[in-house]
């Protein structure tokens, strides 16, 4: 009997986002990806949602290695916070690119010193501890993103990683079919795939469409000055923008923070092929001619904070967007960004520009495969057992069932989700008994974790109705109000109607208060519940509002 | 010289949503449509948006008749607001379905005696004061919407209102082309056009097409109960989710307060053709084979409360979702409520039910006109001055370049905003040197109209970095702390981290106090300040969070 080997996901299978999983051979850990994900509307003042690395953290000792399949954030945006929580340093293996983009927030966030980074090319196979994997070329919306295969002593376990599959994507570097397919013929006990697009019934267009489009609007906006807003990770974009730029006789002008490094970093690498004579710092490209300037930069999704939702509120110390420009988005909103972009789109259309968007133009493709492509994999690789990852539930289940209808057997395929322990053993796979942690872990400001769901609660009570305080100086002997008392609001009425308000509230308050004295009951904590009935009784009954209420009866 | 009509825009040109406009004629008014909005992610708390209607209400003297276009909410949600106000009964026009939906509303706001309702029909022509206006039928997602055609001293202007060019609706009742023709060949002085979908390059398919894909689905998913979402007000879409459950031999139970209320009304008013044996009550439909029953139930775009979600989170008192289910969400989400739609999809598929959706497969066309339409009804119409309507900013512009391209000159067209002022006088149409009040009204609880920016500031802010109060008694003349400090928090931290928090921030807080006694300013306002400071600061060092501070000293 051979030991099982077991996988343990900590993110990703259940949301699009903070994509983990550990592999466990032989006691020894492989931590698989560690991104972050960016917050939803109903998480106030969140800054970041990473998965819960306890599991990781309290078998430090055993952990191997961090692999990463690409540089996304969704991918690697967690290793700097994992990496601040371990003791010593580990390897870190992934595709130049991908440990250039890491270097650079391990730098930021301090952490360097704690990462011993390994790079690996496509199709490199790699020893560490008792793990044997290869990895293997996929196409994705950020260059050199790998699939993995690792060989187990419960045989070989594929990952496709992020993947569409371009057939003519822009570096000409494709998916490496024929090794997906030689290890299908070979014999794989477990396929890994990618489920975002599980629900589109389309192959997935190729990324250098998208050349011959901005190509198509560059030349139709000959006239004005040309402002083009993507993903700064998409370099292949990147490419293709500058591509049409230069064509058409404009200098460019890389704008946004994380658009100027990455761009700085796959010069460097040879992965973004602008001559230097090409590029103009921001800050000269007043003296031009409009028609002579490309601006790249961020903001794609309308991020309040980015360079593209400044220039819409006219707020962008470089660029002041107006009738000479012609602002292309060349990405579509992820769920949840709808009305950050609606509102740059409006800005921007407001200044006068000609705002190009997914909303009336092609001007992007995405880069995960569609129904068909998952399909095509499913069939390359013929695998054993079949888990869907990388998605929200309904597209873990809506890839599960693209595998039943190849004809894997049903018991064959597993719809796992966070916290899932799989147990790949002798008789089969299946989850195992225990789960591990895999909440959603959030950062706000410098706190990694102290803000929970409770607190979550607490912040959209208070954005609901606002908050009311009320101080109130009591005489501990007989009860009678000896100061206040003094009621104040935020978020709860405007000023010309709260006067009113707290007039009226503080006589309920003083009520209160004397009917606890009448009942000889003037303990604070019975003060305080008084006050607080009180007024949120008076709230509710003016307003039908329900306001956090604080009461704080101070006895003299 | 002939006295100049006005046209004053209070709502929905800048924003989907609380339409109205007034026209003014020899000094009299007349109100076109009185909508609502709901509240976006950015207005916590609020239950709905109104546009201003002080600029009606300070002439409420002058106001002869409010005309309703359709029935749909952001036309008529606002009219109870308005009546609540007026201190004389005033006269309503719509068609008897659109009335009857009002009626519905102003009974439970209690203002039914408020409004002398007055059914008009397709093509009737009504006198009202100085006015003279024509009502035009058009085709929209809610049976029975017009378009108006107001012959005034400065020419005829027409409003299509909300609408689409369905050459095969469900009731057969089209939109009269000829009508728009015929008046376009007499001379339209000015067209005010729906631009909700400018941006649609396609033409905008037909209703009916939709009853041949819920037929299809419905015979795919023969072997399981079907439960179908759509809005209640779309009872064209109710009535083709009836024929295919009754095709197949299901029958129908009404879920929702509205499905219930509008289906009652449209059967009542021979709009719904549904036998009263193929009805079912829900409570009834556990006695029934699954395969023998359609759940037709509100909730299509997610709402929280809304039948659809109760039953996604397993919390609905009458259906169970489970493996014999299929749901069909026959609607788009509106941009914003597009995670609450994935939330629902999610929890339906959770409970094991198939859900089809509009993000795999057919289920639902929009209600308003593409591009093509729209350069139809331009082409029509062929007016003299044209200024797009009901749409945010960046629809109303694309819809303007639209005319451009049809021939219209530039200063014929005029892309208005809510609170504009249209002048249409001997000499053409401009803007008149005057402005409306014409920003959000908020609805909140039993408040219309005290919840203002300011205060949604305060609540987006609480709901960032939550609130921390302090409450400290000090003896006012030696500035030595009697009690206290005392310190609480909402929406901060975890009560774990918090403990420790707070007693160092008593420590900061006394701090500041005993430097406050050293500088002998001991006055309330200092001291206030002192405590403020001295705890936003420690928090922001702490935690880099900005929570909104209540310093509460008590002197005594």
């Amino acid at each position: 009997m051979t030991a099982p080997v077991r996988i343990v996901f900590l993110g990703g299978l259940g949301e699009i986002g903070r994509n983990c999983f550990c592999l466990e051979v032989e006691g020894r850990l492989l931590v698989v990806d560690c991104g972050l994900m960016f917050p939803t509307e109903d998480m106030p003042g969140v800054d970041l949602v990473l998965p819960d690395l306890r599991w990781i953290l309290d078998r430090a000792d055993d952990l191997e290695a961090v692999i990463l399949t690409h540089g996304h954030e969704d991918h690697i945006g967690g290793v700097a916070f994992l990496l601040k929580e371990l003791y010593a340093p580990v390897p870190i293996y992934g595709t130049d690119l991908t440990l250039g983009l890491l270097a650079n927030k391990l730098d930021e966030a301090g952490v360097s010193d704690r990462a011993e980074l390994r790079v690996f090319a496509d199709g490199d196979r790699v020893q560490v501890g008792p793990f044997d994997f290869e990895t293997i070329a996929v196409t994705h919306s950020t260059p050199h993103a790998v699939g993995l295969a690792f060989r187990t002593p419960q045989g070989v376990i594929v990952h496709t990683g992020d993947f569409k599959l371009d057939q003519t994507p822009v570096d000409g570097r494709l998916t490496d079919l024929p090794r997906f397919g030689t290890l299908g013929a070979e014999g794989v006990r477990l396929l890994l795939s990618d489920s975002t697009n599980a629900e589109h019934r389309e192959f997935t267009r190729s990324e250098s469409l998208v050349g011959e489009w901005l190509a198509d609007l560059f030349h139709r906006h000959e006239e004005k000055r040309i402002i083009c807003a993507c993903f700064a990770s998409h370099l292949h974009r990147v490419q293709q923008i500058c591509d049409a730029a230069v064509e058409s006789g404009r200098r460019i002008a890389f704008l946004g923070r994380s658009m100027q490094s990455n761009t700085r970093l796959a010069r460097e690498k040879g992965l973004l092929d602008v001559a230097a004579d090409d590029i103009v710092d921001i800050s000269e490209i007043a003296k031009l001619d409009p028609r002579d300037v490309c601006v790249l930069c961020t903001g794609a999704q309308g991020e309040p904070l980015a360079a593209l939702s400044l220039m819409a509120s006219g707020e962008h110390k470089w660029v002041t967007v107006g009738e000479q420009d012609a602002v292309i988005i060349s990405a579509t909103a992820i769920p949840g960004n709808e009305m950050n972009v609606h509102r740059a789109i409006d800005g921007l259309i407001r200044a006068g520009a000609e705002v190009v968007h997914a909303g009336v133009a092609d001007v992007h493709v995405s880069g995960h495969a569609g129904a068909p492509e998952l399909e095509l994999m499913l069939a390359l690789v013929r695998p054993e057992f079949f888990v869907p990852v990388h998605g929200e539930y309904r597209h873990l289940v809506v890839h599960s069932r693209l595998a039943t209808r190849l004809g894997i057997p049903d018991d064959s395929i597993l719809v796992a989700e966070d916290g899932d322990v799989l147990e790949i053993g002798d008789d089969g796979v299946d989850f195992a008994d225990t789960e591990a942690p895999a909440g959603y872990v959030y950062v706000d400001g410098a706190g990694v974790g102290d803000v929970t769901g409770g607190v979550l609660r607490e912040r959209r009570r208070l954005a609901d109705d606002g908050t009311l305080v009320c101080v109130v100086c009591v005489d501990s002997r007989t009860g009678e109000v000896v100061s206040g008392p003094e009621i104040m609001s935020k978020g709860f009425l405007r000023a010309e109607e709260e006067e009113k308000f707290i007039e009226e509230a503080i006589e309920h308050v003083i009520a209160s208060i004397d009917a606890a004295a009448e009942e000889d009951a003037l303990d604070l904590t019975t003060l305080n519940r008084h006050v607080r009935q009180a007024l949120s009784r008076f709230a509710r009954k003016r307003t039908e509002r329900r306001p956090i209420v604080f009461p704080l009866v101070v006895e003299v």
